[in-house]
């Protein structure tokens, strides 16, 4: 069963090993699993519904709670202390666009307001209920069916609440792969992707979800809007592109038609070390710049690689392994600033001669810059685990240690200084805690212009609510001014919602956030939907 | 210099070959070339200038002639019978962004409408002055410096008034390339190519304007509109996707920041003849699927690969030539129904080897399906030529025959069908007017999802304005309702305008027109920008 105030399914166990929690202690100080409340207290906590019944709502306290909250570090910070301040007061779980659209109309006509769930998965607070009226939320799981397949266009189209391995699932049976995996993947929705802009690990070879949306169907407050689905068109501005990262204030997409691909016959991720960050940048330029057509390019920094090298280590047997790789690494040049980088190829068809050659070209450009290829190993084990190491937070935080990312994209010549001032304001934002932070870095995205910065960061757990939620405001709030002074985007792949609000200003600037209300309004006049996510009042 | 009322510069003539003019004479019957007015007399014509002076408004009646309209069928109509119904009150050509808000405001103070101007090579009405009020057009041409250039980035920003040969001088002074080749190379601008979501012909590589364009800026009747600058980002709808299609109903994009590569070390362009048309469709469908870096795909049906090989034969070496061309062909299996395929690829430094590798993959491809490579000849001739083909409307028409395209975007399941019913539905509207048309097709862009079928028509003129734009909308009528009971765009490469207006609510719907209108009005309260275009009042 899935984890109430945790990630994933609670039969999923991935233990921070010996050598890891040995690092950690080293690092960080001992640390001290706080106690969790229970989801019995929990529930009794909440307020009693304030919506009148509907056949399609479900006003349960376990219900309401589940719905809550999504994933990020504060999200858990209430669950896991039972300090819930809002829980929506219904859900409901349409079956169709109809019942979506008598769902919006009931919650305007009671004066509420729309949160619309898909996984759960968001990391910056899209599903809080507001404040100062009562929630509904809208649960789109159950849309979920694959109602249409083109397979001369590559084309299908799904209900919008279908989960990422749904969807593949009903893809794969037919032979083919949307090839759109965020680290979220097991839960996060269609839906979610597109209201949100979501990015893959792949998005090298099969694109954003931007490219990847080809139209729909939405509910809003002023009736369904159909977004068509033309391979290209010039005819305006393009809806499409007004419900990609509308996160909710437009209403709710029901439908989606998605550009898929033939599932590929061939499919290799390889480990190449490049000595150190200058060389290892300079390298995934280079390669990204060539356009060979691979599916995926993934760069660590220094501290990064340290890391998942210590991290990967259970046991004796691969402590060897890992001390083996590092001597042979180091006696090829790699040493104690190596930069793994992880370099996929993806073909289908007649395009597998081109993928196996675009992994070679990839490998040489890498060696140019001093790379030293480690083969297939670490590349597969990355692909086997890669909707794992998401769980690791569940077991850190049982050692007492809080684990929060942030992202961001920018052009090259502000990845590094970008990455450095990243990583630089989480570590005084916590030594004003008299805390240590260990932050790591890579380059999840990479893109002829720049990339996009994945900084990854581990503190000490305080023990309660106050003082844990104040930590964390003071590194968000730190981390996410240093991403704005250096010229980066306040979200590269997870959005906006309400923590990243504060920061959408000084990118959108004062007239485009008038023009994004504006728009929003004319979709929904009287503001019911997802208030004060995106856009602050 | 440039013709006022024709293609292009008047030093350059593309004659109608012997050949081609007795094809035409045959398929059409005889045509006499319309006297066409002078530029005096139509000048002569214009209602003094309703704005009062500037210091940056010329309202000299020779600019405010040839500002006045853009190359669609019914604006050539319109000059060469001398029948201008509005003119702009005063031409601005500003040199810097505080100039053009300026003259915006100019504008607005005296209660006049803005007509944005690039190239004047609009095909679809985007120039029209307002016929209710004053009509202040803003020439952009002197905003055409390159700005900045960030090479790590592959980043270079432009004066937004820039036109396609001055762009890509000014980029390969440095080694760079836009790579957007659209027909209206020689004129359009990079400003025009944005707000209409421009495609070139080597879009396959470089992508639509729409990734090119980076970021930028844009003075709105209430500011101006930074239009932020990231590799990718998910905080919240895309700005950059506003602007594009705007279409001027927003402002006047002074600015743009765009991706840029490397000048190809290797460029080649290949023909390939498919028996038929059946054949030739699955062909190019496999190989654009196969995703393989090609730069250009370019089908033609049997009718215009006819009228290529008609329309390029000069003298008696050529005919020759064509004769012994179609001869080898037809022993190869490639006869009437032949329908030629050009193969583009293009690489520069460490993708040479891909690109090569990808013309072979298609090559092969195109085999499988009865394709018959004829080398490179014919590839090269089509590049040499590819700006200068748009020369023979104007002898075509001193000959007494009209040329027109419409273009649109399909699903695959859709494209053969919706290509037979545009040519369809033109020969039934001139056959109503008791006239022929020969109208033949290529899908000039090529997708995974589908393509762009592009349709040229050839009548005869009536020899009187009256008749003449009668025959046209006729015509104008009946192929864009096809396109849209095809299921197609209004437009896949050329935009709205006043023409295409009527059309757009069948693929926006109300909601999305309206909400279009709502963002408009945020830039523009008084709607004063390029009233009437794109979204009809």
């Amino acid at each position: 069963m899935r984890r109430w105030n945790g990630w994933g399914d609670d039969t999923i166990e991935v233990p921070v090993g010996e050598g890891a929690l040995r690092f950690l202690t080293q690092q960080l100080g001992p640390g001290t699993g706080p106690a969790d409340a229970s989801f019995e207290a929990v529930c009794a906590q909440l307020v009693p519904s304030r919506l009148p019944p509907h056949p399609l709502v479900d006003t349960s306290p376990a219900v309401r709670l589940t719905h809550a909250l999504g994933q990020s570090l504060q999200d858990w910070l209430r669950l896991r202390y039972g300090r819930i301040e809002a829980a929506p007061d219904g859900v409901a779980f349409p079956e169709s666009a109809d019942e979506v659209r008598e769902l919006i109309r009931f919650a305007i006509d009671h004066g509420a307001a729309v949160v619309p769930y898909g996984g759960g998965t968001s990391v910056c607070g899209h599903l809080d209920a507001a404040r100062d009226r009562p929630t509904l939320s809208i649960d789109m799981s159950r849309m979920r069916a694959l109602t249409n397949l083109d397979r001369e266009s590559l084309l299908a189209t799904f209900g919008a609440g279908v989960a990422g391995p749904d969807l593949e699932a009903q893809l794969r049976a037919h032979g083919y792969t949307l090839g759109h995996f965020p680290q979220s993947f097991e839960y996060s929705t269609l839906g979610g992707w597109v209201v949100t802009r979501s990015s893959g690990q792949q998005s090298l070879r099969y694109g954003r979800i931007e490219q990847l949306f080809a139209g729909g169907r939405m509910e809003t407050p002023q009736g369904q809007l159909e977004i068509p689905n033309f391979p290209a068109s010039a005819a305006g501005p393009d809806l499409r592109e007004l419900v990609l990262g509308s996160e909710g204030r437009m209403g709710i997409l029901t439908e989606a038609t998605v550009r898929i691909s033939p599932v590929p016959a061939f499919e290799a991720f390889h480990a190449v070390f490049l000595p150190d960050w200058e060389r290892a940048e300079r390298a995934v330029r280079s390669i990204v710049q060539a356009r060979l057509g691979l599916s995926m390019l993934r760069l660590s920094n220094a501290v990064e690689t340290a890391t998942m090298l210590t991290l990967a280590v259970h046991g004796k047997t691969a402590a060897q392994q890992v001390a083996l790789l590092e001597t042979l690494l180091r006696l090829r040049g790699a040493g104690a600033d190596k930069c793994m980088l992880l370099v996929g190829a993806s073909g289908a068809g007649d395009n597998r001669g081109q993928a196996r050659a675009a992994l070679a070209s990839a490998l040489t450009i890498a060696r140019r810059h001093g790379g030293v290829h480690a083969g297939r190993g670490l590349g597969e084990r990355w692909k086997k685990n890669r909707f794992r190491n998401v769980y690791l937070r569940n077991a850190a935080w049982a050692h007492g240690y809080a684990i929060d990312t942030v992202e961001t994209a920018l052009d090259w010549p502000r990845v590094t200084p970008g990455m450095r001032a990243v990583e630089q304001a989480a570590r005084e934002a916590m030594a004003a805690e008299g805390e240590q932070v260990h932050a790591y870095t890579h380059l999840s995205h990479l893109y002829a212009q720049g990339a996009s910065v994945y900084t990854t960061f581990i503190w000490r757990l305080a023990g309660n609510f106050d003082a844990d939620l104040a930590r964390w405001r003071r590194l968000k709030n730190a981390v996410s001014d240093a991403i704005v002074a250096g010229g980066g985007t306040i979200s590269h792949q997870h959005g906006v919602g309400l923590d990243h609000a504060p920061w959408l200003r000084a990118e959108k600037g004062a007239l485009g956030m008038q023009a994004l209300g504006a728009l929003f309004r004319a979709f929904d006049p009287e503001g019911c939907m997802n208030p004060g996510k995106l856009l602050t009042p």
